[in-house]
Order: C-alpha cells, then structure tokens, then sequence
C-alpha cells in the first residue's frame, strides 16, 4: 500500500513514524513548508514535497494531518486522486472529505502528542470511520497493524471522545501548571510533586476516577477549602477556580 | 524504637504496612472504633485499643494519623507521654501539637491514598518537620528507611505543597470523572480514555506542564472551543469549568 502523507505536525510526525516502523510505504510527505517536510520526509526515506500539484494521484491511502480549518482545502486539491482519503482529527466531519473525494475515511488516533517525546503507538486508541464498508476495512487492517485498541466510531461519537478528552488530557495537564505556578511562587519544585501525579493517574487504570476521588471537596472539609482559599487570594483567577471545581465535587457526591 | 499510630484510615492503613515492611516496631494501634483498631493492629502485629487511657506512655514515637480537626484532642490525650508526637496532615499547623507535648513534628507523605491500591512508599515524598533539631534528625532518620524523597520543609511551605496537590491531585481526578460523565451519556466506556490519561501523567514526569500544553485552548481555536461548547449545552455544570479552565490556558500563553 502506497501512502501520502500531509502534514508535518506532531500527529503527522508520531504517525509517520509508527507506520515506517510497521513496515508501511509512506513515499511522500507534503507540507507548504519544504523544510518541515523534508525534516519528516527523510527520517523515513519518503520524498518531500511542498506544492500539492505534486503530490502523486496514485497511491492508495491520502491521510490529511493537519489544523483542522485547513483539511477541506487540501481535500479540494486531493479531487483527482483515485485512493482512499482521510483525516486525522477528532473534530472534523467526515463529509468535509467526502464533499470532494470518492472515497473518504477517519484515522483519529485518542492521544496528547509531543515532538520531543516518544509514545508506543501500540497502546494508543484508534478510531476510524469510512463512507464505505470496503474502505472501513482497508482501514481496520491498517489501524490493526499499529494498534492494539481500534474502535469503529461514527462522527458523532468521536466529537463526543474529543470533547471527553480535553477534560480527561488538556485540563488536567492545565491544572498541573497551575499547581507549579503555586509551588514556584513559594519556591517549591515542581519535582515533589510528579509522584502524587503519576499515583493520580495510575489510579484509574484499574478503578473509575468517581470511585477515587480524594481531598478537602469530597470530605466536604470547609475548614481546609476556605484556608486554601484564602491563601489563592493574590490569585482570583486560581481562586475561582478551586472554588468552582470544589463546587463540582461535592455535588457529584449526592 | 516503639511506635504507636493513632488512626485506621488510608493513610495510616499505608504507613502502618510500610513501617511493618521496613521492620519497625509498631506496639499499638488506636482508633475509636476497636473494629477498626483489631483490622489494621492485626495486619502488622501489634496490640489495638479504643481507650485513649490505654495508649501507651512509654512509647518513643506517636503517629496521629486522622481527620485534622481531630488531632488536637488526641494531642491533649497525649500530653503525660514521653515521645515524639508527630501528625501527617498536610495542613494543619505544628503549633497543633506542641501546644500539648513536649516534643513535636509533622510527618506528611504527600500521596493519595486508596485503602484498595497499594503504593510504593519509597516513591513517596515525606515531608517532615520538628520543633527541635534531635527531634527532626530521629525523624529524618525513619523518613529515610521508608523513602527515597525526604523534604524538611516548615508549616508554610507544607501547607502551600498541599494547595497545590489539590491542584495536582483532586482536581484532575476529578476532571478525569466529568470526562467519563461525557462519556457515559453517549455509551461510551471509559476504558478507551485511559492511555491518554497515563500519557497526559507520563509526559510531565520529564517536562513542566507547561511546556506540554495541548489542546484546543493552547491553540487559541475558536471554531473547536465553541463545537464544544455548544455540546454541552445540556450539562451547565461542565460547560463553566470547560469555559474557565480555556480562558486560563490562553491566559497563561500571554
């Protein structure tokens, strides 16, 4: 199977990776900036290219990574091609591909990525969704190959995994900078901190967070929530936020 | 060295199996409710009462490990001993204790607890602190047997360290337990969530969060942002923590 790949982010990069190591034919990798697809393009001996007109019409799976407000134009340029087309993203519906090309798809891969760190794609969820059951396939055996965990979602479910994600993933990556930002005010470093993380998160692996919960909300401790509060009180902004989280947990105790 | 824990809750549960673990002598277990003494005393071989008037005196350290506002009538129960008398509590003040006894300290391992899930006490940072320096250096010396990570940190820094791993803790919890609501709804499991969130965990155990902020918020994307909102439509609750913690992400960016 002949592959292009557009986009050269974060998503793009982890994927093109994974998919070289699986031993897949990624041949090119298009970005608008030569250089950041030459950057990608080489680590997995693929052509780079950055006008569209060059992308090759005959390779049989397009995946689009790239911003979302973006992926209905490079679909537009993709209309010739005769090979399955589809995007990456949790929140775009499929018809934005499929207004334009024959054949279209999702390949939503559930995970926070980062250039600079590694992930083992095997243990990342991936959620595909095709017009047609004939591509769903090719997608499944694909998604199969470098994943472990592969869920046939339809659009609607996969906005709703998006959305579930920013506050399983963004929020609380937020809310870890937050807690710096009150160690390093008092010179604090953020290193005590990492193995109550670590713990945090360990814990749900095997139990659902509402069955865990701990701290001052969910004892309903006034005492220790208005001292708190009143040490944010040079911090409104971190203050309102404990007040309304707090809020939230005591009542998702009745 | 005798050591008598006064409580039967998650911390001690944990401490009470880690001090056993490591080989220290613990005589006596108390808790008010001698079902819950004999449980935990038990388990580690030690004698358990319900009777304040039945601790001890003799002991050369006690460990009061319940609810905070509790601790300072168990201080004055203990106000004929001869020992060390330390609390775990992140927030409550030293002053709690010395204001009883003699010799006095904090002993707080900043962890989450789940009586269900046991932890590696030596991943655990023990932040302690005494009213007098043999005091912290005896101490400092069991906090060193039971972990890796021995902080002396004052009242002040400790109760700023437990603010923050509301923060770092609680908060995420709960957010993971609002995702799993959204979720729910729409039935789907939580089970597909989870990588993410070891991932979320796992990338700042080498970056500062802030650094690894994803997202639609990081990325100031609007057209995301609103989908989402509007999605929520029927969850107010949600919809004000997913509004406020957005609007800090792209505050902290500036």
């Amino acid at each position: 199977m002949k592959i292009v790949l557009l986009g050269s982010g974060n998503v793009a990069t982890h994927l093109a990776k994974a998919l070289k190591a699986k031993g897949e034919n990624v041949i090119q990798v298009y970005s608008p900036n030569l250089v950041h697809a030459k950057l990608l393009a080489d680590g997995i001996a693929a052509e780079a290219v950055s006008d569209l007109n060059a992308v090759k019409t005959d390779a049989d799976l397009y995946i689009i990574s790239i911003k979302d407000d973006a992926i209905g134009s490079i679909a537009e340029a993709l209309k010739g091609v005769s090979g399955l087309v589809v995007h990456t993203s949790g929140t775009t519906d499929i018809k934005v591909l499929s207004d334009q090309v024959k054949d279209s798809g999702v390949f939503y891969p559930l995970q926070t990525f980062s250039k600079s760190k590694d992930v083992d794609f095997d243990r990342i969820p991936l959620c595909i969704e095709a017009t047609d059951a004939t591509q769903l396939e090719i997608l499944h055996q694909l998604a199969s190959k470098l994943s472990g965990q592969v869920y046939v979602l339809n659009g609607e479910k996969r906005k709703v995994l998006h959305l579930a994600a920013v506050f399983a993933s963004n929020f609380p990556n937020h809310l870890y900078a937050l807690a710096n930002r009150v160690l390093q005010q008092n010179d604090l470093d953020f290193e005590i901190i990492r193995p109550l993380i670590a713990e945090t998160a360990d814990k749900v692996m095997t139990n659902l967070p509402e069955n865990v919960q701990t701290g001052p909300a969910v004892r309903a401790d006034e005492t220790t929530i208005n001292k708190h509060l009143s040490m944010l009180k040079d911090m409104p902004a971190l203050q309102e936020i404990y007040q309304i989280l707090s809020n939230s947990i005591k009542l998702m105790q009745k």
